[in-house]
């Protein structure tokens, strides 16, 4: 036992825990992710011990601050997904509250492991996304209005109304993930070369757009 | 081709059609359903033809009406899956609108196919499900809180406010089905004896539950 | 860090691991599940290890005791999934064996997570699922005929022979999950005035079923 | 009996029906599988027309003949997938039904879409698999008691008592399939040299097996 | 009726069926996909009538054309999906041949359903992917090795050696979907402003980019 | 190698390392197998520390030796799965190289849990599979070809040219399996009585066979 825990304490320094559990099908009624020790990934919180709590979550009653990253877009995004909300865990969902100044935008992205329903709750939203033979499906859509983006394809949103919009994003995946399309490829570091060709721009517009996503110029 | 066009012919006066595709990962961006013909199956519309309105739903902006089977319990809701939007057909998902007036309620149900994640749009909801211990999770959550509801276990509603509520679930099955405990149980037609072993009730009383939620009985 | 230990030692006598797997295509052989620690998942017993005993279940030679819970319903079941039959771990798979005495019955309930084939073994049996348009299917089947409940859809058993009769209950999940109707709804602790409006009954009504099903007024 | 082979026979010219549904969630409560016409897959059947009898199959009431194909081993079997029983389309399970003569055997064989729980109704049988490290995992097991063989691993089984044994087998996949080691490798015409490596065996050797087990040779 | 006759025949001449089914586990052998009538989706071909060709695919032996769309990345890419080769419909996997000239490139893409194993047959490989935290990786990998790319991740790849690179991919999806980042956003028609906002860009930088990633503007 | 296989032996003593993931959609971008400590499975490795090296294999560049087990075959085999290459874990892919000198055969084996398409890199080879019905397809494809063997179903090949032949083999599970139809039923200690029944072979004959394929018998 105390080799046991001189392992854990070893491993402590090397790893810490990620969520490996999948989106299938749940072989219990649920299982509330928490952390077990160091270098191990998340286990099943004793069942026994949840409590209503464990199900409700309150922190998307209002919008997210504008402030950070993206406020040069006009855009608050919380994502609620089992790392947040630890009830979410193995029962195969997640969600997100995005809120749009007017003109503001989220940019194209798209969640590589996920549909989403998205839901407009206040507002006037220019919402579409692509299908893989590059045609894009976009209109503006209302307060009460739903539109569904397909699995893993690109998407986007703009406010075209005069006040601040709201929307409520639903995904069928505990984890869904998240890739901006500008920061991916602009701001992760590929090589220039490779962008240059891929993107048919010069050398100072590459540079600009390298600068712009990627994180270490933005301080 | 005459002899399939006879064959059809022949089956339309003995089927029609249901959907067949199942939940899992979908392979292709999307596949809008629409019917083929008589005994078929939803087939996928050519997805040259899709627009964008295949993919919007406008039919959840104000709730439904109250006047319907449910009205005694102050309950109007919209069920929106794959056969009331066909964007949604293979891609996993489907939702609802339900709205409640002061202390009507949404009774205990499960839905066989899915997860619900329910987001709280306006009131004061007392809302919980019941996990296969038979422990109770329930509270009262406001406007901007959530709950989820682990895959077919029963949940119920009640508006515990002095306004109309409006509740969006949300589901991971293009189809999630839903199960009303009481009609299943008593409007369905199972044996008088077993019921009233199953419940411990007198035939008197049994025979008012019946009564209840029997819909011929209900005319 | 001491801390943290001491947190693991104190889980300990608080705890029981839950298992995390899913019930998808498993990515081994086999994966026997056991104990790991305290505030642990169930592990994959190390394979080489592994025994013939391991795949064998001798548990369900002959009926359980009638004497618990459901007695006065005459049913004894002795679920075996892979709680009980660690061998049936990430397998997908688990079983039943149920007997009812004469005029003995299987209330309604649900598996929220599979399907069952049911096997009547010895008897007569007045078995019988409701689908999600609130349709009963039911008649009486006999010895050596076969059943099916489609998944998490509320289905029942009655013995309406003159012996005891024996049913064997195959699932398509590690851990179907079990909801009986009466008690997740009468027995859980739901709001008085939300099964009052549910069911239409009187408070006294109301009262004699929550004492028959709620765990506490049993004793 | 023969009536269903002439409807067979009948089917042979005018259908090449094959199921394409898959064994995830359904997504529906139930897919009775029937023909829509020539050249079609099956489709679901209209679902307002189910009755209780698409749900029950009792052909497994008692044993099959012993005079086809392995009567030599002692074995009969009927396996029971969503061909012979459409209710069971979509659900995601089927079962089988073996007897077993005195000494008799079912021969090394997997199912390549299924793991398979079985039940032994009477008798003593030797049953075992083997796992992937070529171990064998094998015991007598009696009436009552169960065994469970993983996914697609070889299993075999063989009456050892002095009564006839019969075996409930159930899968988790609507079509489980079947594959006889020695019919596919003996009996399918692979290429003479490729086996004669394979096994070490001489011509002679060789020559006998695959006359044993290839079809033509047995008329 | 006879309109609905009309329907199909009119549709015969506008749609081509999309395949509907589904990655999971396959339900039969195999199904070999076939067009049935207009406006129906792919159907199993007959399983009898199957033949080796119907599992072999000849078509990557040597490299595709450079000659269009992207030829000016030098780049030649053969996938091969199911609707490709039919053979693979139900099982789950596809495959593609990538060739690149020297400092040819493969532009930054993801396969909405599926994860990529990517072999280096020929050549010298600048290979990489980026992960939801805008991390890259990515090296040179030569002859002989093999990368692989995480489901719906952003990956590339650019032929750093100085002879043509042949590159074999393979996915676990019968139809994995490619969506060009670049062609994504800036080909597919996305409202103008929302790209000025999401990259930073001035109008005439952006209508650079839309001009050349617009198939129309490419004539 | 030998400091390899020291690890491999230090490790037994430390770890029964099992992999319990499943094969289903992941639920994070990868997630790196490690060990965490003795009896625990293996879990996510911090997703910070990961780079690019974890995602490439250089193991394949030329055959494995030709020296071991199924040296008399003329077969060389490197089986990569998620214990050889953890970044391939949770991603529900893994490969093989085979090589086979002129003559050499791959006997006939399964993977239980993939689909496999196998590329010819170099030479011709005959090059098939058994369907369920017994069927063989069969046929000798040459460098550059390709074919499909679907999920669990026994496949075979034999290097018909005059030069090795080299096979690239890609899986849709992260741990497919292996069953050698000669060694598991010959090889694993199957009843002798049961095997002679199952194979009509004379004992002296099932004594060649067994010797042949048990391990113990080889030293």
């Amino acid at each position: 036992m105390s080799l046991k825990i001189m392992v854990l304490l070893f491993c402590f320094f090397y790893t810490s825990p990620v969520i490996l559990a999948s989106d299938p099908d749940p072989v219990q009624d649920f299982c509330l992710a928490q952390n077990a020790g160091p270098g191990l990934d998340l286990q099943c919180k004793n069942s026994s011990l949840a409590t209503v709590e464990d199900f409700v979550f309150s922190g998307i009653r209002s919008s997210g601050k504008f402030k950070f990253k993206f406020s040069e877009v006009g855009l608050s995004a919380i994502p609620v997904n089992s790392k947040v909300f630890p009830g979410l865990n193995t029962l195969g969902m997640s969600f997100v509250r995005a809120d749009l100044e007017p003109r503001g935008i989220n940019p194209p992205h798209f969640h590589p492991r996920a549909t989403e329903i998205a839901f407009v709750l206040e507002g006037e939203v220019y919402s579409g996304f692509v299908d893989t033979q590059n045609r894009v499906f976009a209109k503006v859509i209302k307060k009460g209005e739903v539109m569904v983006f397909p699995r893993a394809l690109v998407h986007f949103q703009m406010n075209v109304g005069d006040e601040q919009a709201t929307i409520l994003g639903c995904f069928d995946s505990q984890n869904p993930g998240l890739q901006r399309v500008s920061s991916a490829v602009f701001g992760s570091g590929i090589k220039e070369e490779l962008l240059e060709k891929a993107f048919g721009l010069s050398i100072k517009e590459l540079t600009k757009l390298r600068r712009r996503f990627t994180p270490q110029h933005k301080a």
